[in-house]
C-alpha cells in the first residue's frame, strides 16, 4: 500500500481524532502548521498541504495550485461554495485531483429537520404550545380544526438532490405529492421534477415550498418580490439551504401580506440574524440557528465518511460524494 | 330499504351536517329535543332516542335501556369510556345492539401529532427556536451536536392499536425499533408485542415511551412513580392517551430530577392544567390542549365514517371499528 500524506485541517473530539488515526494506520496525517482559524491562513499555504497527497477538511482553494503532489480533496461540508468556481474547477481538472464532499453526513439530518419544521407548522405547535383555551372554547376550536395531516398536500423541493431524495422518503408515508426542482433532470429521480420552464406554475401550486438550493451567482436572491408573488396563498416556505437563496425583505413583506402561512428557515442572511431583523418581528416566522445538518456524532460520521471514501481512494475505486 | 329513524346527537357546520342529511336520504333525523349540553338531559332520555333504530353521537348511556328500539349505536368519539362498565356492555350484548366508535376518524391525526412531538424533540426546536447563539459558539456547538435524527433509537408504544399501527408506518423511513405495549397480543401486530409480564424490562430501554392507554380502572395512574423510576435515563415520555393514565406529580418528580428528558403531553387532568400546576413549571414539560385528533375537515371526515358504517349496517355487513 502506497504511504500517502494526509491534511487535516479538521478539529474534533480527542475520541474522534482516535478514529481518524487508526483508520488512516499505516499513513501519515499532518495537521496544519498553524491555527485553522488564523487570519495569517489566506497569506501563503500551510507547508503541511503543500507536501500533502490527500487533503481532508477545508483546505485554501488558493494553495491547492502550489500542492504539487495532492492526489484528491475530500471537503468537511456538505457546501463547496469556497471552491465551486471556475479557476478552480479548471485546476482539478487539469490535475486530475477528484474532489469530494460530505453531502451524505448531513443529509439525513437535514431531511428529517425539514419534516420537523413540516409538521410543527401541520400541528402549529408553536400557538398549540403556549395556548391554555379549555376544551370547546371558540379558539380551541379554531386550533383543533384547523391542524393538519399534511396528507394530499403539495410539496415542492427547490434543489433537488440528496437531501430531497432523503426527504422524500420521509414523506412517503404522507402520501404527498412531491415535486423537485433542479436546473436539470437526470430522469432517474424518484419524484417528478421539473426545471425553469415550468416553476411559475409549479410555485403557484404548492403548499409546502422547500428550498435547498445551494448557494451561487444563479442563486442569489432566487427568491426574490416577484417569486413569492407567485406562491399560492396560504403556502408555507422552508429553507435549509444557504440564507442568500432569498432576499429577505421580500419574504419578510409575504409574510406580514398574509400570502405565505409562515416560513421556518434554518438558514438566514446573516447568521444569527440581528434582533431588530424584519424577520424576527414577523410572528409567522420561525428561525432555527443553521442546525439542520447537526446530530449526535456528526463528526464521527463525517470522519468514518472520509475514512470509507480512503479505503475506496487506496483501492481506486469510485469516490461516494464526488462532486469534482 | 328498511326506514331508519336517526337519533342524532351531534352538532357540526351547516355544510357538515347538510352531508348528513343527503347521506340520510330515505331515513328519518331525528335530534334532541333539548339541547344536548343540558343539565338536565341525564333526568331522563331524550324522547327522540327512546323511539330511535340508530343513535349516531354521544347518546346516554342510561338510556338505551329505555330504547327498545335500538339497532346500532356509533359513538362521535374514539373514547368509549362513558359507555365501557360491564352493565352497559351486558345490555348491548343482551340485546344484540352493534356499537362502533370514530377511532379511524383520528387515528391518522393523533399519530401524526406524536410524530410532530418526536421530531420537535429529536431536533430540540423549542430551544432552537429562541438561541440567538452564533455559529461556533460553545452553546451552539453543544445544541448542533445534540439534535438526533431517530435511526436506531427504540420507541415502546404502550395502548398499541390503531394510532400506534399508524405511527408504525410513519416511523418506518426512520429505521426505529419500535415495539408495541397491549394487554393481549393478537399475534397479527406490525411490531413485536409485549404484555405485562415484560413491560418493566422493556420501559428500561425504550429511548421513546409513548402513552396511547384508553382510560379505564385499570390504566388509572397507570404512569406511577415506580413506573417513571424504571425508564431509561434521557428517556423522552409522550402522551396523547388520556390524562388519568399519568400520576401527574410523579411526572413532574421524574422531569425535575433528569430522568426524563423531557415529557410532551396533549392530554392532562384537568384540561388545561391550571397555571400553578407543577407541569408548567417544568421547563422539559411540552403540552398541546388536547388537538393530537384534530384536523382540517375533521366533522365531515366523522360524518363520512358514520354515513360508510351506515350503508354496512343496512346491507348487514360488518361495521368499520365496531367496539362491541
Amino acid at each position: 500500500m502506497t504511504k500517502l500524506r494526509i491534511f487535516v485541517d479538521f478539529i474534533a473530539e480527542a475520541e474522534v481524532m482516535e478514529i481518524l488515526r487508526q483508520g488512516t494506520a499505516g499513513h501519515e496525517l499532518v495537521f496544519p502548521k498553524r491555527p485553522v482559524a488564523s487570519i495569517l491562513a489566506k497569506a501563503e499555504p500551510d507547508p503541511g498541504l503543500v507536501d500533502a497527497d490527500v487533503a481532508f477538511g477545508q483546505p485554501d482553494p488558493n494553495a491547492v495550485e502550489q500542492a504539487r503532489g495532492l492526489k484528491w480533496i475530500h471537503i468537511s461540508t456538505s457546501s463547496i461554495t469556497r471552491y465551486d468556481h471556475p479557476e478552480f474547477r479548471e485546476l482539478v481538472a487539469r490535475r486530475n485531483i477528484p474532489v469530494s464532499n460530505s453531502a451524505r453526513v448531513y443529509q439525513e439530518s437535514c431531511a428529517v429537520h425539514v419534516l420537523s419544521f413540516m409538521l410543527a407548522q401541520a400541528r402549529k405547535l408553536p400557538l398549540a404550545l403556549v395556548t391554555r383555551s379549555a376544551s370547546g372554547t371558540p379558539p380551541w376550536n379554531a386550533l383543533r380544526t384547523s391542524v393538519r395531516t399534511l396528507r394530499g398536500e403539495t410539496a415542492l423541493i427547490l434543489g433537488y438532490g440528496a437531501i430531497g431524495k432523503q426527504l422524500v422518503e420521509l414523506l412517503r408515508p404522507f402520501e404527498m405529492k412531491v415535486i423537485g426542482f433542479r436546473r436539470k433532470s437526470r430522469g432517474d429521480e424518484e419524484v417528478p421534477v421539473i426545471t425553469a420552464e415550468k416553476l411559475a406554475h409549479t410555485l403557484s401550486m404548492a403548499d409546502h415550498v422547500i428550498d435547498i438550493l445551494p448557494d451561487s451567482a444563479e442563486t442569489k436572491h432566487f427568491f426574490n418580490a416577484a417569486r413569492f408573488k407567485l406562491l399560492k396563498p396560504g403556502a408555507v416556505f422552508y429553507n435549509i439551504g444557504r440564507g442568500a437563496t432569498v432576499e429577505q425583505q421580500a419574504l419578510a413583506d409575504a409574510l406580514g401580506s398574509g400570502r405565505l402561512t409562515a416560513a421556518w428557515l434554518d438558514v438566514t442572511e446573516p447568521e444569527p440574524l440581528p434582533d431588530d431583523h424584519p424577520l424576527r418581528a414577523a410572528p409567522n416566522c420561525f428561525v432555527t440557528p443553521h442546525i439542520a445538518g447537526g446530530h449526535v456524532g456528526e463528526s464521527q460520521t463525517l470522519v468514518r465518511h472520509f475514512l470509507g471514501n480512503l479505503q475506496r481512494f487506496v483501492r481506486n475505486e469510485p469516490l461516494l460524494d464526488r462532486v469534482m
